[in-house]
């Protein structure tokens, strides 16, 4: 199959916020991986096309994993007794110290690059950890694995155990360019380094400045952890005195946004200033609701993030999220706004199935460019999904039919095809 | 397969609220359905029964979903967008509705029944609707998964569509006693009958009276609604001027426990007197932390009801409850507990594993008799799970991996072979 073809069946996706459209027995096109819009009938100019009949599924648009760490795969769903703080250094540390060993490193990505591969996610912005060979190695297999995706050498030297602290700012600085330049050499199709402060309490300002530098020389995107947990806000105050905000310290590098796309993990508890800067900057929020329970960090003020017309994605979050599935974010993201509602008096309306929808889709997407929806002139990423694969008494509507397959988390049985820029990554004869 | 057995594999369990005791390697023995304890080796005298080789699986206690309404599983993890009163009208009672069709119960019970069966659940208390031929379906369909459970026809003559409002007290009251005597005479093995209020909302006081007259006249336990949701709370203080809170409603019609066993849902909203009440009647509590996110009904103080001494299961609550995974409560209900915890500002600390763990198994298991874990005496409710079903990139502690299987919801794809009172009711050869 070529990246020109026609997907013919029940097509779902929110091209605007909070808004499903739904086209039942209708027909996607495909044009060398670009989108060419949703018909009733395939137009004169397509007819060349091979139509692939989806017969009764849904076609949906790929999702984006918007916030992940891929060696935190392997303990996914334990230690989850505790707090951020705490858990770093019982459970997240002490794995990441093991990708200093390379062989370990390319099992432990095999398992989770394939993992990806079948979850409902085309695309993802991905930390790895400070080892820049293991890094690479991760890269190799998420190249291999067809998604689209960033990848990112972690960087940190400071306030973290001696094995996963880099020497000095200038060593952490020489391994990221190393990073960079060898994955640029070896020309990937769809995976790109990304510039990865771990968060500001483990890099000290010089090692900030520096990536600041490499950001500007190499023109690449940020990601990095924002207003997560209290506990981690007041220690950015005292580490950075000077900064008007957790936030703040990022802009004053260089790494909030204003140069380039960056995208930052949480901000649970950002306060109205640091949104303003956040809105100002055109930063990327990734909204983990998984993590941010099972870290107690609380619920962001997603709702108000929106209204602020904010960029906002889902991530899992692994493996502080403790589920893979791109589909629980989904309604993780919904179930937490409406504990928000109830709890916080804020008067916040919670988040509807088609936001949450769209927040996973084309939210998170965008960061990417232009995917996530099957508007004309997206990157086609698609997933075909057989929800019949749990078996239903009656005949539900197709909205109905997304909804439950996204509730019941039918992403990873029931995908049976999914393209990532037109191109076929997984085939699944079902049943 | 006769009724004992011994399973040798990595037991693991919770006899003590919050202590997860874990025996690797280890051989647990079932005699005639009753569980004779763990042991590091065959004891003497039971050397002549069949020794299952579960390798290196975990062997767990069954759960029990201590609350869940059959006939909603049919558009479980639909119409999520709507609160609990605008979602009863909307969803759940046009679908009850659908239950005066005998053919239709048939169908849609059998699908409910056979993802019973595949679940972890070995137990269950469950609303069925208010026909009386189709509740007795539901029975059939129960009996036959294997699982061990309570079906209640429901009562309602007040505050509801006209399909679902039974014409008086009196009519309402003969269906009940029609309902239990057929079940009764059918002899089941398993499945036995339960009084079934609907809430108060929809029960006149000379139904609630009838009900408590039948209770008395069959000792059969009770279940209902409790304090889910303030609209609901309203409604119920409006009805019942003379209640001295909502729970007192049904003390009064002799329906809260002194009598006979009794398990109310939810209880989100309970006050310090209704908690009281709820401990000197010795109510079951039915957590259902899915459904009370899904409803927007906040989150019940569940911290504070173990430290008074309540007894709590968790109950899936489909169809407010978008998931059929036991599990997924599991972790549901530590996930709101620490969101609870980091909003209420209450300082209920958050559930461990462990606790919730209980809760799944010997909390909810206690309205059965004994049952829920491996302690010498208890019916033998096991489940064999084979966690290997997800790849895992390195070796971890059984603790580890009986957390990972849990949050990862490894359930219904990973249950091998599930056993209740001692009998073979699920087995699979996994791949």
């Amino acid at each position: 199959m070529d990246k020109s073809f026609i997907l013919k069946g029940n097509i779902c996706h929110t091209p605007v916020p909070g808004q499903l459209v739904i086209r039942e027995n209708a027909f996607v096109v495909c044009e060398d991986g670009i989108c060419r819009g949703v018909f009733d009938e395939v137009p004169e100019r397509y007819a060349g096309l091979q139509v692939v009949d989806c017969g009764d599924r849904l076609i949906l648009p790929g999702m984006t994993d918007l916030h992940l760490h891929a060696p935190q795969y392997a303990f996914c769903g334990t230690g989850m007794d505790d707090e951020l703080l705490l858990w770093l250094e019982r459970t997240a540390f002490p794995e990441e110290m093991r990708y200093a060993d390379e062989a370990y490193a390319a099992r432990a990505y095999g398992v989770f690059a394939d993992r990806m591969k079948r979850g409902a996610a085309t695309r993802a912005v991905i930390f790895a950890t400070i080892h820049t060979k293991s890094s690479l190695i991760l890269m190799d297999c998420m190249e291999k694995s067809g998604l689209v995706s960033y990848v990112g050498k972690v960087s940190m030297d400071r306030e973290s155990p001696p094995e996963l602290t880099e020497e000095s700012a200038a060593s952490a600085a020489a391994a990221e360019r190393e990073f960079i330049r060898e994955s640029l050499d070896r020309g990937y199709e769809r995976t790109m380094p990304v510039i990865t402060p771990r968060f500001v309490p483990s890099c000290s300002d010089a090692l900030m400045e520096e990536l600041g530098k490499i950001r500007e020389e190499f023109d690449l995107p940020v990601q990095s952890h924002l207003s997560e947990n209290p506990g981690e806000i007041d220690l950015v105050a005292e580490l950075a005195p000077w900064s008007a905000f957790y936030g703040d310290v990022y802009d004053r590098f260089g790494l909030f946004g204003r140069q380039g796309r960056t995208v930052m993990a949480h901000c649970v508890h950002t306060g109205e200033k640091e949104a303003e800067r956040i809105k100002e900057c055109g930063v990327w929020i990734a909204h983990c609701p998984s993590s941010n329970m099972n870290l107690s960090s609380g619920i962001a003020p997603v709702r108000r993030y929106l209204d602020q017309g904010l960029r906002v994605g889902l991530g899992t979050d692994i493996g502080a999220g403790s589920s893979p599935s791109m589909f629980r974010a989904v309604t993780d993201a919904i179930q937490v706004s409406k504990l928000r509602w109830r709890l916080s008096g804020s008067g916040e309306r919670p988040l509807t199935f088609a936001e949450s929808f769209y927040l996973a889709t084309k939210g998170g997407g965008s960061f990417f460019g232009k995917t996530g929806s099957f508007e004309e002139g997206c990157e086609f990423d698609a997933l075909v999904l057989d929800d019949a694969v749990e078996p239903c008494a009656r005949r539900l509507s197709v909205r109905e039919r997304l909804e439950r397959a996204v509730y019941l988390g039918l992403d990873e049985r029931g995908i049976v095809m999914k393209f990532a820029r037109g191109g076929l990554i997984l085939e699944k004869k079902n049943r």
